[in-house]
């Protein structure tokens, strides 16, 4: 029987408060949702459907900032952005800044599957989820309390700032983007992500998450990968596909493209950046240049772990 | 004094009988485009500045799928679809499905000149655009006679085709979308592309044309690349930053890197795909596997011309 692998992130970037009053919640939500993924994969299900189940857990667990929990734009609203990729047929769905969907990344996938499109985003992406009949939900299903708190900090952070215009700027943020990778038992990659975005962004902001090779990307060729952190530094680099073009292109397996990519490539980017991946036969690894990588995988030769910070 | 150059496209895809009428207009339009942008590298301007111009040409003339002239959706509205990239800083901005903004290529320049993001679409755009005090139209503005004309027969052609779900339909377009890439005395590369998106389009679909990696990719390490056609082909292949991938891990000079991907990494891709790319030694090369790529190039070094179909 072929090795089968399913990792799970929860977001890369700084510690916080928050994060460590509630790291029992975060560990169980983690290890839960890389269970959601293998138990598809372990019953002969797709990497496709495990990415999925693994991602809509983290949608509907309001510790993660996607789905229900989603970080407020600066009208103190929700937006949120998913991807989904199939290594197999190289397909894929995206959808960016999508109101009221339960399970964005569900309706990425529902545009791979049912559109001659890949990529939708806010109106048209909603009007197409109430066509076919997807869980939609009013806005304060997606509003917690901490993500109110992390907006009102966030709103009185940028007023005492000078603005830098043509500047990006860090600002250290709790980026809890989520994402999963797997491969199945027919040696098939697969790869998702999902975001409520940044904290206090511009309206109609779209995350690196929903782009096709930045967030997520997936060939049977080289690997899969979902990538959290910084967006901004993240679509400059096309993190994702990156790694796929290194194992491509340099020959490197796995594990050493993403050790070259992250701390060779791209070591002098100054923003948080973090991946997860996995290749045909099992093979995974993850990176990152943050404090912390919420992460969980587990695998059919016994591999199996929990993880925050770096140990 | 180091060699400039500066490439235009106007769009790759199938031949029509609108082309072959309006043959002397796209060659005539291909050309001052062109001129647009080398006339600013000429004075010492930046590449970025360049392909800003040469692509606001192309978006004012109606003739090309790109801000007046763009395709219409499904509901015949005009949403259209830029980015822009600056080799020198890797910056970029990008903007998806805006409407009214004159010419969404600055509204992409703007975005990565004036924000803290580099991804905007719809509502959030269009308030960005009113809030920078960004040249507005009318929706009356931007519909063409021939953009009217295409959405009649592509809703025809649409009931009378079977919905065949999860299968991408290759439909035959005209595809006009436009970009620009330039090389400018400082040996910095720029690309720019802009598009109005496929005829018949879902509301609210992202055209790759945005996708920074994907429409247009740029960096002094490599190279400046803006693509166009079939949009969700190009998507999962990267294809913009692919060729830049290419360079600098496969070790392939510009041409030989454009000629690798089209035509062998590539090869068996069912849609039409076109690219332009520069180098920062001023080297350029194009490639499409279409039966026409609008195009028109000038260096330095005398190196001129405009060509539509394959010769």
């Amino acid at each position: 029987m072929r090795k089968i692998t399913m990792l799970v992130h929860g977001g890369a970037g700084p510690d916080s408060e928050f994060i460590k009053r509630n790291i029992e919640g975060y560990k169980k939500g983690l290890q839960e949702a890389v269970n959601a993924g293998y138990r598809i994969l372990e019953e002969g299900g797709s990497a496709l459907d495990a990415v999925e189940a693994s991602v809509n857990y983290l949608e509907d667990n309001e510790l993660f900032n996607a789905g229900r929990g989603s970080a407020l734009n600066e009208k103190a609203e929700v937006e949120m952005d998913a991807s989904i990729m199939d290594g197999k047929s190289v397909n894929c769905g995206a959808v960016a800044a999508v109101r009221n969907v339960k399970n964005p990344v569900t309706l990425a996938r529902a545009i791979m599957d049912k559109t001659k499109h890949i990529y939708l985003c806010e109106t048209g992406a909603l009007e197409f989820a109430q066509k076919i009949g997807l869980k939609l939900m009013p806005d304060a299903y997606f509003i917690t309390n901490h993500a109110f708190e992390q907006y009102t900090s966030a709103m009185e952070e940028e007023a005492n700032t000078l603005e830098h215009a043509g500047e990006y700027q860090v600002r250290k943020k709790e980026h809890g983007t989520v994402g999963a990778v797997a491969v199945d038992r027919e040696g098939n990659v697969a790869a998702a992500t999902s975001t409520g975005g940044l904290e206090n962004k511009v309206p109609g902001r779209i995350a690196d998450s929903s782009m096709t090779g930045v967030g997520s990307y997936a060939n049977n060729k080289t690997c899969a990968v979902s990538s959290t952190g910084d967006g901004e530094y993240m679509m400059r680099s096309v993190i994702s596909f990156h790694v796929s073009a290194v194992m491509q292109y340099k020959g490197l397996q796995l594990k050493e493209a993403c050790d070259y990519l992250m701390n060779e490539e791209l070591k002098d980017v100054e923003g948080d950046m973090g991946i997860i991946a996995v290749d045909p036969f099992g093979n995974f690894a993850f990176e990152f240049n943050s404090e912390r990588m919420h992460r969980a995988w587990r695998s059919s030769e016994g591999e199996q772990g929990v993880g925050i910070y770096k140990e």
